[in-house]
């Protein structure tokens, strides 16, 4: 984006004035304006009609008394196009064109959408083929549908890739503030990063919801989202539309290891995005972090009137790893004199019926509770439904007991119904003027506050060691094997252990292998054997002079029948390598949209049978790998399991950064490399077997 | 129960007249019966009012004009216990006892329980510290709360162990149709099963919702969801209240397995009971059972009007193993035809705004659809917010083109909303009593077919091949450990393979070493030797007589050590068995509430690591225990992975079954197995190290 552009973004997402080029959608705009409240200057451009929502028409643009910060464009194809050409010339800030019939459409419409490019020159161009933007804080809908959805003055930005998706956003009904709501559309000019780039400067702005089906450029992508994270503007990602389809995890010797759904995990683990797993997930994480904010870690008070609910904290805590910390010795005293005789000193705390809706009863019990130290405080309440809520002012004598103890405290805070419904609009309303976040589903408020920890955790973590930008895109390009001689040199010049070797002709290899000590393995060295165990060009084990040597008779034999072109006189050698504490996998692939991604997985035939495995994107830091290495199922195998040796954490993971940092580097030009096993031992790390492609300059 | 309490709760349930017992809480009851309309005779007692509710009181239950079916009480803890015997002794049908301060209290109100149980003798006794039932269809509320909740003539019976949830779910707005609610408190005397045995049979009950926090008597259980099964009546259940902690997979030679998490797992799929995640699932999942039925099959036909909302029921649908099966070329061809020229032809289908609202261009597009063969379709909607509502009228079109074109099929049919709440409630009950399930949250949507789809199969796999019933449970009393050699003999004399071996002294080992051919495996033969690889009681691979030799002073030597107790002369010496295609570990554990467990698991340290493991009940048949292995991840590896021999599957189900046959025979007093490992092989399975502790008589 130009700066001319962004600030062109700048006025389009406040502006002073709107116009709207169109006819019955124009109606809408004037409407949906009318609605949120617009008091600025609102010019509609008709040259048939007399005016539009009760605003006198303008014949063309060119009429406007000055050029617009904002329009709203819903006129056909070409004469979008036209307009945009005149709007771009008088110096208009931005256009949302909801005029659809472009990309999107096939290769006519890509046509049209580059005319389109060409047209907006620097305007702060929204779709084709969107809804458009609303401004919630500054009262602006450039939105043709009726809108719903309520701003206290700060909120969310939401930024969708489904025009209905963000219309459903705005029509849900559960005290979510809104800050701004775009519907990005085709994302020909101004794309989901844009939007992130520009909104997380907004003061206003409090946590970012994305609709992400797609993005066109990962490594802006990531300047946005750390921008962000530094702004202290949580992201929340729901990405939907990855087929699992082939994206399972399949080892080949040429293939990958991880689809696209485990790149969009990395990149979002990476830059501490939350991801939403339900549109109403999302709402209700946007909301947690809007109202209550990032919790300081996973110590939480629970509070509920019942025993079913502070069980289902419990169970939900658990598998979320959030903790409820037992009450200590002093707490469990104190709580036991303020609290009926009945009820039992727990966290989360059944406080009982008997003192139910009492303030002068609850409150020294919420304080006590509370005063123990903790990071969140949760209260369930299912308030009864409207016309059967008789008994509502006890509820809200709980709640108001609730918020002053957690407000002393200065606890991020919840009240959370069981049933999703049974938090009413009047409550929800007045929880978000209080700062505390009425949250709606047991499950899915523990689940926010789950991920609102996370996002603390690893908001600390990146600022503590930040990893260097992800690379830009490179052209994807024709690929070569080297083989594997060559490919362990390369390796080994970077401090990264290989078995120790010979090569040599087939001739030579018997001598070679008794100055090399047996048992050792035997490899046909060729740029033409990716499969090398299946070409039968592997030997392990061979333990003598005629070991050896029949194995060189009978690889060539295999090899020859395998693919005759791939036949070589070219042996390696090598040391058989003493067995490991664990063996992995590890494999580097380049993706046309991600780059370079490394993905560590347990060995062998596991990683396909059981999934155990982690993807980063490159480049990593130490640390970066340390974490992927800590989230590996077999990584309490490397930590020396009951009883076992424990594996050289330390050189494994020099090995990892070292061959990252080989990957990262352009001058390797690596596309692919595959180490199959990396034997990882009590003191060194062996990358046994290598395979690797580089890239064709 | 007593046919003369079954006959009482029948009448509790469908009362035709109400007493009450009580003061304050009695005006609630009479207030909540009036508010759902019962008709019936209305009696309350109190010595002290003259009137509750409006009805005239009468002084003692002895004054009452007949014998009441149904009693609401609600009076002190001794007033409450004199009230039943009077109750009992007159004749009345059911009581529900509200009061509470029993058994859940501590030892005291244990014995003022037990008198309870003494008083009640044959009446139908609810709770006590129960909020009581709700029976929707007769209208009769012996509720102490106020309560919500619509019933169209036929729905859902929810029994609930926490009154509080009970309350949350009648005031969920979510057009659940209810039939009733029970809150069964501590279950003295009736239990949850008494309310499923009872309710199932009834013809305005589709489905059952449980929350489960513990059961009582898992035998009795079994047989009241069997009996709901084969009469059509779907079970969900949300079971609360389990511990993660100490439930994870733990190994050790005389610990378990399996925690109570598993088990009722186990349990759950055993009986085709669907387990949900949340109360929120427990209402979606019972609603489409209730309104939908129960679909024929996985393929699905899915409509939206947006491409997002198509991408994401086929993202969930993935992840569900619910298809969309793609359109035929006929039925694509003529769906080309009828949708506008840039809709794409897909299942899930998007058709397009174009055609929106308009039912003679849409009702066609999905009669297309539909007509190629579905067992579920499903239409996503977000209807607008009540009050934004003016274009409601076109949303309500393709609902009743999407309704018409279902029913001619009839296809169990869902309208779903991407986000819950955008669904109102006039448009939830039309759907109702069209036959439509009104779907909130298009993941709990598709979680709830994918539900009901299973209960399908299962349902089919249950009645094609019943299990023999689950044992009553056992007092669990001491156990003794088994040598070794004398469990391989009870299992080979039921036909389960064990290495070959030779038994004898340390003088005579070698010996019997050289008859049976080396390598051989050794172990020292002890009834105090659980851990006897820890104890240095087993050595393997000896490949000759002066290893074998050696390692039998060793052992001595080792055990001496470890504890010379257990020392003995007796040695095992066995063949090594060939390396087999898959190690799995089998271990079966008596639990005290259920009784046999039988746990199939992944082999060697892979079962804690990666958590691969299946547990069945015992007794279990042929078909539960195939099941059970095809749910392990290492099935895959039995079924010939990648090029390697498959193992021989009906060989390693007969191992399985005659062990679990074994273990399930009273006569031979199992307390515990384990095998570990079982080798499963090409040709044959064998059980190659094995535990047993038997039951001390």
């Amino acid at each position: 984006m130009t700066p001319k552009a962004r600030a062109n973004l700048d006025r389009l997402l406040r502006p002073r004035h709107v116009a709207v080029i169109g006819g019955r959608d124009a109606e809408t705009v004037a409407a949906e304006c009318k609605r949120i409240g617009f008091a600025g200057p609102f010019w509609p451009v008709n040259p048939k009609r007399s005016q539009v929502g009760g605003h006198a028409c303008f014949a063309s643009v060119e009429d406007l008394p000055e050029a617009p910060d904002a329009v709203f464009l819903a006129v056909p194809k070409e004469a979008a196009i036209e307009a945009l050409h005149k709007l771009s010339a008088m110096g208009a800030g931005g256009v949302v064109c909801y005029t659809a019939g472009f990309g999107e459409t096939g290769a006519e419409g890509a046509d049209a959408e580059a005319r389109l490019v060409q047209a907006a020159g620097n305007l702060a161009l929204v779709g084709p083929n969107c809804y458009g933007v609303i401004n919630y804080v500054d009262r602006v809908a450039l939105w043709p549908f009726t809108h719903g959805g309520a701003c206290p003055g700060h909120g969310a930005a939401i930024i969708t890739q489904s025009g209905m998706l963000s219309s459903d956003f705005t029509m849900s009904q559960r005290g979510v503030p809104f800050a701004y709501m775009v519907s990005a559309g085709n994302q020909t000019l101004l794309r989901l990063e844009d939007f992130v780039d520009a909104l997380c400067e907004r003061p206003e702005v409090r946590a970012i919801g994305l609709h992400i089906e797609g993005l066109k450029d990962v490594a802006a992508f990531e300047r946005a989202a750390l921008k962000s994270l530094s702004l202290g503007k949580p992201i929340v990602a729901l990405k939907t539309g990855t087929s699992r389809l082939g994206s399972s995890l399949t080892v080949s010797h040429t293939g990958s290891l991880s689809g696209t759904e485990e790149l969009y995990d990395a990149l979002f683990d990476r830059l501490g995005i939350i991801r939403a797993d339900s549109p109403a997930q999302l709402l209700e994480t946007v909301k947690f972090l809007c109202v209550a904010g990032v919790p300081k870690g996973r110590r939480l008070a629970g509070l509920t009137c019942s025993g079913g609910g502070a069980t289902m904290l419990a169970d939900y805590a658990e598998r979320l790893d959030l903790s409820f910390t037992p009450p200590d010795a002093a707490t469990a005293a104190s709580l036991r004199v303020l609290l009926p005789q009945t009820a039992t000193v727990s966290n989360p705390l059944d406080y009982t019926t008997p003192i139910w809706g009492i303030p002068e009863k609850t409150r020294p019990v919420f304080d006590t509770l509370f005063a123990q130290g903790h990071d969140a405080a949760v209260i369930v309440q299912d308030y009864p439904a409207p016309g059967l809520d008789e008994s509502k002012p006890w509820y809200r004598n709980d709640t108001l007991s609730f918020i002053a103890a957690a407000k002393a405290r200065a606890l991020p805070a919840a009240v959370c119904s069981t049933i999703p419904e049974n938090l009413d609009e009047e409550t929800r309303s007045f929880l978000v003027a209080q700062g505390v976040a009425p949250m709606q589903g047991i499950e899915q408020c523990m689940a926010a506050i789950a991920a609102a920890a996370w996002h603390g955790e690893r908001r600390a973590e990146i600022a503590a060691s930040p990893t260097a930008p992800l690379l830009p895109q490179q052209p994807a390009g024709d690929v070569r094997l080297i083989d594997e001689a060559a490919a362990k040199t390369l390796l080994a010049a970077k401090g990264i252990a290989v078995p120790h070797s010979r090569i040599g002709s087939g001739a030579e290899i018997a001598a070679l292998s008794r100055e090399l000590g047996y048992p050792v393995a035997l490899k046909m060295v060729s740029e033409k054997l990716p499969h090398k165990t299946e070409a039968g060009a592997v030997r392990l084990g061979l333990r003598s002079a005629e070991d050896v040597t029949a194995a060189v008779q009978r690889m060539r034999a295999d090899v020859a029948a395998y693919n005759p072109a791939a036949l070589t006189d070219v042996f390696l050698v090598e040391a058989m390598v003493a067995q490991p504490v664990a063996e992995l996998m590890v494999s580097i692939r380049r993706d046309p949209q991600f780059g370079l991604a490394m993905t560590l997985a347990a060995g062998g035939i596991l990683v396909e049978l059981l999934a155990d495995a982690v993807t980063v994107l490159l480049p990593a830091s130490r640390a970066d790998l340390a974490r992927a290495l800590s989230r590996l199922k077999i990584s309490r195998l490397l930590a020396g399991y009951r009883g076992r040796p424990a594996a050289n954490r330390e050189a494994l993971l020099d090995t990892l950064e070292r061959l990252a940092a080989f990957a990262a580097d352009p001058a390797n030009e690596v596309a692919e490399i595959e180490i199959n096993p990396l034997f990882a031992g009590v003191h060194e790390t062996c990358a046994v077997d290598v395979l690797m492609q580089r890239l064709s300059a």
